[in-house]
């Protein structure tokens, strides 16, 4: 169990506890009703979750939501709101999120707001909802304009990782949960970046132990991170977003086709190409990054239709950006990053520009 | 000067200040980009407020929201997103809403939610707005189901509020405001509901005085509420909910077109009838509060074209029920009530039923 310390927001990540997910829910929610949002792709887990959660004395209602980004949007949510409406949903009502990182973010973001704020656990069912939207309550939707556009922080009372779901994930899908492990290797621990070039076969060979370890390891990362900015006003926090200013360009223009973990992956080599440009970093830092992502089966180079203004044009409409300027999170070493303002557009440019 | 102490989320209401809105905003804010939500009703003052503004220092933008109740709703989000996104607004962007209830909600709630949150700041230009949305950070739309069943809780950066603007207000707005003045004399102050029964004349004529001093009163009496419970958790703030279920009930089931402050007059009268039924209050502070509302040209009564049946179900779904109970704020006596929660329906039936 891993504690997430946030005063009264505070919460637990239960990681293969072994236990019943009912006794668990009993424990995190003072409530006794729960609507179960699942993935259309994870029906089946969402009907054994309903009938544990009935047997523990939870009265439940269940839907899907279609997968795909496209379901993460105004539609999207008012769509949700509807379905809480006809179910007389009330502050006691816990949301219980099942599937990946669009139905987390989605339900999230529904979560925070129906009646101004329901409780929420997530069960997340990819490796990259497991390792980056289980911890710090990051919720949001998509706006035509861009990614997470609209949000909020809302904390889970609880969220329920079995990596044994990943047994059965789509491999493109487990490769993009990878980006986002190898990128904790990058911002914060050098250490879990050599263990991942030591055993990134049995990683990518889905070793029930090497899968247990990088979720683990990842959440202890992030948890560390939000723990001391829970809603990155201290710019501590600005480090989870290493690769993401690229990646946000990359999906944006793109029209939401590129998979995120792939556009993460190209981001970060972007991002340390950049760190190299501007001598904070040497190639040494972007060759291992490449070599391991490489390994990993993904993308180090941005998509092969190159629109190079679009994404600068992106970049500069992004959340974290300030006022137009150009804002990026660049290594100086594997396990160390810093936030660089005020970056030159041509320089961004030249790396974008990069083969 | 009325402080708002909450902490962190501390901020000022400004009553009459005498001096410059572009002075005290950049007290408040951090940043020096604003963007001007007015109402098309302010439009002039809207359009005064970006020169003053741009004056301070302020880069402005200004667009205008279409009056009425339907723009509190998604595609009224909706359509405040895409003007952000396309005027490249950012964390440093300050959102600034000049109008009535459903413009500080509607932008309060685009504030909340637009890049998981941006500094927002409030001139109320109706009295319901002074008094009742300048305290407490409760934003929100409404959904085809009912009102605010979407929203969060943000508060501004801070409140200005000219009385002065209050005499051009058409009188049956003016009306509408004074309805949630007679609630805080119900609720918290029975010498302040005095006030108002001996100087009902000069507050209908809008003397400058009797404006100034109601305002003033209603905020004071609603921070000492807020500032104690911030976020409805400790079950305080739900006194300011008196006459509400009741209205939201006539509201929603009329489609949103009866106004919302005869709707809480109709309510009040309702709520109070009720607390006679259970024996809770006496028939002496019905027949006070359906006096003075008289004297303010409000409604006694709940609409003509009764739909009891239709009014009872759309207040199981409200959101202070709890597990479609029906759950009421009855007053004991002027400037006292109480929250009572498992009022038979057959007891709101009658009040409904009665004339």
């Amino acid at each position: 169990m891993i504690h997430v310390n946030l005063g009264p927001r505070s919460y637990d990540i239960a990681v293969n506890d072994g236990g019943d997910i009912g006794t668990l829910l009993k424990q995190w929610l003072a409530g006794r009703r729960a609507y179960i949002f699942a993935d259309a792709n994870v029906a089946n887990q969402a009907d054994a979750l309903f009938r544990t959660l009935t047997n523990a004395g939870f009265t439940c209602r269940s839907s899907t939501i279609p997968s795909g980004e496209s379901s993460k949007s105004l539609a999207g949510a008012a769509t949700l709101y509807d379905r809480l409406c006809d179910a007389a949903a009330d502050r006691q009502t816990a949301l219980i999120a099942v599937g990946g990182g669009v139905v987390g973010d989605l339900v999230g973001f529904v979560a925070a707001t129906y009646n101004r704020g329901l409780p929420w656990v997530m069960v997340p069912t990819t490796l990259l909802a497991m390792v980056d939207s289980s911890v710090g309550g990051k919720v949001g939707i998509n706006l035509p304009h861009g990614k997470n556009l609209v949000g909020a922080f809302h904390q889970p009372a609880g969220v329920w990782i079995d990596t044994a779901m990943l047994a059965t994930l789509p491999i493109e899908e487990y490769r993009c949960g990878l980006a986002e492990v190898v990128k904790y290797g990058v911002i914060l621990d050098v250490e879990f970046f050599g263990w991942l070039e030591t055993n990134a076969a049995a990683v990518i060979q889905r070793d029930d132990a090497a899968v247990a370890h990088i979720v683990t390891r990842c959440c202890q990362l992030k948890v560390q991170i939000v723990e001391k900015d829970e809603r990155e006003e201290s710019g501590l926090r600005i480090v989870l977003n290493y690769g993401h200013t690229f990646a946000h360009a990359f999906e944006s223009v793109g029209g939401f086709t590129m998979r995120h973990g792939e556009a993460v992956a190209a981001g970060m080599v972007c991002a340390s190409r950049l760190a190299e440009l501007l001598g904070m970093a040497s190639s040494d830092v972007t060759k291992r990054q490449v070599e391991l992502l490489q390994r990993f089966g993904l993308p180090v180079q941005p998509p092969h239709s190159a629109r190079i203004r679009e994404w600068l044009e992106a970049m500069k409409r992004d959340k974290k950006a300030l006022g137009g300027k150009l804002r990026f999170v660049l290594p100086k070493r594997i396990g160390d990053v810093a936030a660089v303002d005020d970056v030159q557009e041509s320089d961004a440019s030249n790396v974008l520009a990069q083969k």
